[in-house]
């Protein structure tokens, strides 16, 4: 397993992304995804990346999620070998599930989510290539 | 450079150990940190790792944090070659710093903070060896 990227949260991708560059990481590409009202920059930092997630309406989970909570860490995404098997033995030991079967994410994989009530407060997302 | 850890703050060491180790992880080691007020368990995952975080006083910045946003993700920490010159260039090109020196961490190794208010709220720590 290893951790497929570390989604945050930004009010500005073009201030997020100077931010980050300052350190030495470098956008590798950018994306808008419609269907959940976001733009998008990609970090490479080692064998993951940081996923800048600004909003583009206001109904985005990420609007509200910096509403509620402000900006900052929103997930982290796991990479698993089988999403299943992940997800079955999760709910077998008492992690609750947002998803009860994976859905379809950006590249077509297979993603789904546990609920932070069971991960002391962390948004985890399983993926699986 | 790579992600060294992440950092999560929780309240209950036993109960976040129980969920992560739901999803395939295994505790590789546990330490207390007195001047920190911590107990901590570190997880393992790919080329970095998880470190879950639990306050064992009031006045641990954990148990502040927990307090103020709730449990979740506290700092993500990039390891990286030259401490003192990402910091220089990062002060440089406005980040706003905690630490205007390095301090040493666990394990002798050399870490700084950056605000997260630099950083579209996310607490970066920066490691080096």
């Amino acid at each position: 397993m290893k951790i497929d990227h570390v989604g945050i949260a930004v009010r500005s991708l073009e201030a997020a992304v100077k931010a980050y560059e300052a350190l030495g990481l470098k956008v590798s590409s950018t994306d808008t995804v419609a269907s959940e009202a976001v733009k998008v920059a990609f970090l490479p930092i080692g064998e993951t990346r940081l996923e800048l997630l600004e909003p583009i309406a206001p109904e985005s989970s990420i609007a509200k999620s910096i509403e509620k909570r402000g900006e900052g860490v929103h997930h982290i995404a796991l990479r698993v070998e089988n999403i299943e098997e992940s997800m079955r033995l999760a709910k077998e030991r008492g992690l609750q599930l947002v998803n009860e079967t994976p859905r379809i994410g950006a590249h077509g994989r297979k993603i789904a989510f546990i609920h932070p009530k069971s991960t002391s407060g962390v948004l985890l997302e399983l993926v699986q290539d």
